[in-house]
């Protein structure tokens, strides 16, 4: 490993015995739904049950108890779209550092309110990650505070590492680790723990197909930065100066996912692991839906680094994933607009075992006849083959069914 | 303790030596944001993890194992309403014993595909629990198979009990253990096996205030029992004859909890501790909300039984809490019929920070002039206190505001 990396195995162990009893030595375990869904064997480390339910609790801690007394005396500031700012926060409150949030404006309702309950003072400013950065750093030298950078500093690098200490001791026949990439500093600092501790263990980046930063660097691609993400914690277009050169030296390959494996693998956690991730949380199992020959029937650690999610947003990947499997489906049928006919349909609806779950009747669509009418009608069905049986039970009827894509409506 | 109770402590330990490496010896883990809103010190027992998604894989694995060879050829038959389904197909696979499974015609899908995925033969017949176990006891005599009882069962109930040796293996300190109750399994065995290695813990049973079976049988209320509830998995009429005895001489209380709170507790799971909990798996929880003087100050293992709930229902309840409180709001305001209107409307919303997920307009409503009409919309916001800020703007700007519920609508 070279010498020239900032951060060796030895500050991560170093970064462990700091955090030991302060922060939670997460569990890892089997799931064996998600290596179904997969072919790898996956193993999940459940970063998402740490207090603020990121891994970002690690690094934080580790930068705050590094800080002198003067420094503590006058506070830190951090800059952060959500959960570095809950972590710095949650832990300069219980060491009695004030601490100062600077987040864009667009940062979720979730993530604003979670770091304010933590004491900080939130500064909401900028459209963007860069505006808001821009104030951060004013305030910083206005202030006299001390930064604490999300990931380009040696402290939070080796506090990110210790995941990867854990997993090893718990399972030391991984094959691989999958770790999402957004600054880098989480993927660098356990690259070099894992990699210290079992030299041939391959790192696998999952980065956003939206935010290729380290892809780019890497490979020299050129491809967009840029747009909304579900993965809004890994959405970073500035690589870490720190991180970077361990990415280059000790990462194998870098998987890009994109929106629809987000929400795949976010639905995944929820059904199928009964876990919450937040997009970038899922980042790892996205890349194994993006990839799977590279990970079949290797023995896989995720680092299901975050778990805050707009609980909205949750709600409507579950019902978006029941739409595409055909478990919620609907449909508008043509009907003849007198008394009786609903009825008609509704009873039929039953005897096929399908749940209705709205019903809505247009009356005004220029493209039926004067005395016709439009029934929207979304049911729930036991799967796609149901879901067919009911639509041709009302095509020999007459009804004329016609798919509607409703995008994730829950009722 | 008795010793006219059906299991006894050394049975349980009997039963952890069979399950050793079979099952997932589950992680239990402090949940400081469950304990900020109950007033407990909570820890939480994580049984939604086991492969099948509840403790039912323990009692399930104990008793097929407890097979003779003539009876494992012939095969077993279970009926239930969904985990105990689950659980005894999975295993009995795995020993490849043949496993038919019958279930209520009612028994939510996402159950009955996970029976069929394991490979059990699954008979949907009744409306209700009783109708099918009827049906079951007549193929169970037909085909000459053992019955694998879901509660009232030695080997279950000392299967379930594995989960409390965990738990106090962990925690040696905790004060009290609060455990659903459908027909008893899980609390009789876990009873008998706390109160044996620690004989001063104390014994709480969640039980639903519409099932108040056990409740009714010990205090000899007369309580009404049925009703659709969130928490089918223990909504059982009939109390165990092996069960209730153990109840009786070991549990200290049962709090009812009605549907409101198994809501909110599913809820408390999903968005504070990031974990999918069916209705009955966070009965437990719900128990704290119902009665939090009982639980002040102590420190309680909350058994999170099961986490097979439908995604529809859980989606559903996200959004129907965030309503509850005021981040998602619905109101009708009554506007003058004429071009521009809804552009003045969303930009002020815009303005104000309130994200528009729905609009709708309604021109035929009687009760407004024939110029006029109604524009529903619906709004994210970041709290109650930004909602009723956007409702009084729109009140002095003359809208005319009036609060919709709209019920769990995602959009």
């Amino acid at each position: 490993m070279s010498a020239s990396l900032a951060v060796t195995l030895s500050d991560v162990e170093a970064a462990r015995r700091v955090l030991a009893g302060q922060v939670l030595r997460t569990p890892m375990l089997p799931a064996p739904k998600l290596s179904a869904l997969t072919g790898a064997e996956v193993f999940v480390k459940y970063e998402n049950l740490q207090v603020t339910n990121s891994f970002k609790d690690r690094g934080a801690l580790v930068k705050l108890t590094a800080l002198g007394e003067a420094e503590r005396r006058r506070g830190v500031i951090a800059m952060s779209a959500g959960n570095h700012a809950q972590a710095v926060a949650y832990h300069a409150a219980r060491l009695g550092i004030p601490a100062t949030i600077v987040m864009p404006v667009t940062t979720p309702f979730v993530k604003v309110a979670a770091t304010r309950s933590h004491g900080a003072e939130v500064v909401l400013e900028g459209e963007t990650v860069a505006e808001a950065q821009t104030r951060c750093e004013a305030l910083c030298r206005e202030r006299g505070l001390t930064m604490v950078h999300p990931y380009d500093d040696p402290h939070i690098m080796a506090g990110q590492g210790t995941v990867a200490l854990e997993m090893l001791e718990d399972r030391p026949d991984l094959d691989m680790l999958v770790i999402p990439i957004g600054g880098g500093g989480l993927i660098a600092g356990n690259a070099i723990a894992a990699r210290g501790v079992k030299p041939d263990i391959a790192i696998v980046g999952a980065e956003a197909a939206l935010y290729p930063s380290v892809w780019n660097a890497l490979t020299g691609d050129r491809r967009a930065i840029g747009g909304p993400t579900l993965a809004e914690g890994i959405a970073v277009k500035n690589v870490g100066t720190l991180t970077l050169p361990v990415i280059r030296a000790l990462v194998s390959e870098i998987v890009l996912v994109d929106e629809a494996q987000l929400e795949r693998a976010v639905n995944a956690y929820l059904t199928l692991q009964k876990t919450m991730a937040e997009g970038a949380g899922a980042a790892g199992l996205a890349a194994l839906l993006a990839k799977p020959d590279l990970f079949k029937g290797k023995r896989v650690g995720l680092i299901l680094c975050g778990g805050n999610i707009d609980p909205r947003i949750a709600a409507s990947i579950m019902v978006r994933e029941l739409e595409r499997d055909s478990r919620i489906v609907s449909f508008r049928l043509s009907i003849p607009d007198r008394p009786g006919v609903l009825g008609q349909i509704a009873t039929r609806l039953g005897e096929l075992g399908a749940n209705i779950l709205a019903v809505e009747h247009h009356r005004r669509f220029l493209d039926m006849p004067a005395k016709g009418a439009k029934l929207d009608v979304t049911i729930e069905t036991r799967d796609r083959a149901h879901a067919d049986e009911v639509t041709r039970d009302f095509e020999r009827a007459g009804y004329q069914p016609v798919a509607i894509d409703t995008g994730g409506v829950v009722e």
